[in-house]
């Protein structure tokens, strides 16, 4: 049992369903403010993001504040603290002032398994580099047990980038020990056939990849990433992006998933995204719900 | 009945009215926090703002804080969301995370009104390109009425970059409804003669456009969006702005307001600002009362 | 007495001990939620910074949420604000939205004293110019009182950027109150002889600075502030860094004592930082506990 949540990694299957069944419960809380149980009333949340990102960190703060907490940002774009601070003089200092959870997104893989050692708060990674990306992954694991009740020999196919993909990797750790199949697609700039050793088939045919999968996960083309790996955006749509003619090629009732945001027409036309396929509103919903269940089970015991 | 709030142009004279004798009600609230009600308690509101205002910003999030609710900034200047995500996928990201009030200012015409269609939350639009501010306008009436007691037969000017304004724009399809005369007056280049379809007398003589005038009201000059349109800062001061002595043009009781904040000696004298006439500071704890009572009625059925 | 605070200048011996002993309570607060007396419930905070200050800042957020209040950040930097508007007017807004509380970081000596006069808010001085720091000079007071019972002829040696330091100006005016001797030591540069004119022994002998002290405080070196007047970083860490050798010869029972954040290796060496005799982190949780009492005692009366 830890106080911290960092990674799919140190996670067995109980704990995944865990997480997802108290998610089930805190899913209904989101959208009727009077059921909310505020579990954590007066408990207090900092989000510490050293890299951009407004869905995670609002998906936190909201998480956070329905479960009755004190939520704060600490600033690190436009702070000092960016220049020249040890991670940990400032992970320290937040711990130092009663903070209960520190939810650290860092381009360093590891940083909030650092960080961890040296605070009593619990320390929620919210992406490390191009590590793990947990919470994203328990979202798209209860969106998938949401809509196919089971995860047994489920076949996943997740196409993008993956050698940068924090999300890829969370997902495929977590989806083998869930029992699922695990196919990734994507061009050879992006995909190396290495990736396999995470217990995924690697399929550069992407017709072959969609064929028969349950689930389709599209990945976001992080464009500040890349560096003359592929051509350009319209190159990427053309032999990587997914239409919906593509997609008939999946399971009958195959669903289609996002981290979000989607680059519409680039990752996924602009039609499928917003076909009935589509469970990606879904998946931010269920963000906030796994988030919720996190923060909850972190206070009593964790995992 | 709508669960928006998007325009002046959608209100009749009854729902202003409406608003106004609420915010005379929720004014009490502002400095005495023990009598403050929480109708909204554990509802959420996220300012989502992609051009810069701080005082509306903090009007809207302090109004949200006194009638109970969570409040979180969706910080658009910094993140991702500027590049390339759609608006409307960012409005559906908060939607799904159960958000009840979504505050939108954009550069676009008609943002707040695309948005609400997609979306379950309220959408209150805290000014759309040029074309309305509506809670701005509100706060203007509401700081009218509680001077001059009713708006029938006055008359109001409003001065400055009329063509760009949607203060203004906002105030005089209000005013008109509400019965008050409503004259327009600035630099040929700032105000065309075509103003006049919204309803208002066209003057570019500012002597003639302050005399009898019950209410005066100075616009901002938004330095970054001229160009050119008058050689300075100065010269429109010296044409254009509202010192104490032309303001003894007007009628005996007449007021002072502007949007703020006033760039002082440029559309307003300091001295006048500061004068007794000056209602300026009271429209800033009416903007805080009128988004209070706006934020309620919404709940309770809109307009 | 007086709804501000403003400058330990403003202080006499018995509000220094009063906020002291209340702190002492409050820090039993900080880190058990549930004791939290919330004393100012629906009361509400700004912060309104016109420099960066991540760690104040967050501190009074967290000060303002342990005791009840509804805290928002005016964000300055990147904000309107800063380009124009002027000062008075900010806050006066602020304080005409009812807002009870305006923590004041400013660039300019005196900034909140000035606005002091235009506001009901209660106005806490965050930091002005290179004049006073006065929540960080009673943190660093609680912290010393904490540990060594009193401050009857206790020996402070105060170490660094004397000159530009509001940190050193507010300790050495509380300090002497108190009845501690204080001795300044730094590069010439940066530390001139007038500065004894405030009561403290100047000396630019490291060595004998630090003999006998019982408490040794290091300033951090404010890179943006530096044009030229010392060499390099590695320069000043050689002359007047402080090492664990150098401090052995101290007070056998001496603390050591930073503002924070530590430039490692530049003002204090890492090691001696994470030495026993070290109470940075303690300074951190009193900065909370201190700003709680003060936020207390101002509704109660001022000092």
């Amino acid at each position: 049992m830890s106080k911290d949540f960092l990674g799919i990694k140190d996670l067995d299957k109980n704990a995944i369903m865990t997480i997802i069944e108290l998610a089930k419960q805190k899913k209904q809380e989101i959208f009727n403010n009077s059921f909310r149980k505020k579990i954590l009333k007066d408990k207090t949340l900092v989000t510490l993001f050293y890299e951009n990102s407004t869905r995670t960190k609002i998906s936190f703060s909201v998480a956070g504040q329905y479960t009755g907490m004190n939520v704060s940002d600490l600033d690190v774009a436009t702070s000092s603290v960016q220049k020249g601070e040890s991670l940990i003089d400032t992970a320290v200092t937040l711990d130092q002032m009663g903070i209960n959870y520190i939810i650290l997104r860092h381009q360093q893989t590891g940083a909030p398994h650092l960080i961890s050692k040296y605070v009593k708060a619990s320390v929620i990674n919210a992406g490390d580099g191009s590590n793990e990306h947990p919470t994203q992954a328990l979202l798209d694991f209860f969106t998938i047990y949401e809509k196919k009740s089971s995860f047994k020999g489920l076949n996943v196919t997740i196409i993008g980038d993956i050698n940068n993909s924090r999300v890829a990797r969370s997902n495929v750790i977590g989806l083998k020990k869930l029992g699922a199949n695990v196919t990734f697609s994507g061009p050879t700039t992006l995909l190396s056939k290495g990736m396999e050793v995470l217990g995924a088939k690697v399929s550069y045919d992407l017709k072959d990849a969609i064929r028969n999968a349950d689930v389709i996960m599209g990945l976001r083309v992080q464009l500040e990433r890349q560096s003359g790996m592929f051509p350009s955006l319209r190159e990427y749509a053309n032999i990587y992006g997914i239409s919906s003619d593509l997609f008939t090629l999946a399971q009958k009732e195959a669903i289609l998933m996002h981290p979000a945001p989607v680059n519409r027409g680039v990752e996924l036309t602009s039609e499928l995204v917003d076909s009935s396929a589509s469970v990606i509103n879904d998946q931010v919903t269920n963000g906030v719900a796994v988030r919720m269940a996190i923060l909850e089970l972190l206070q009593f015991g964790g995992f």
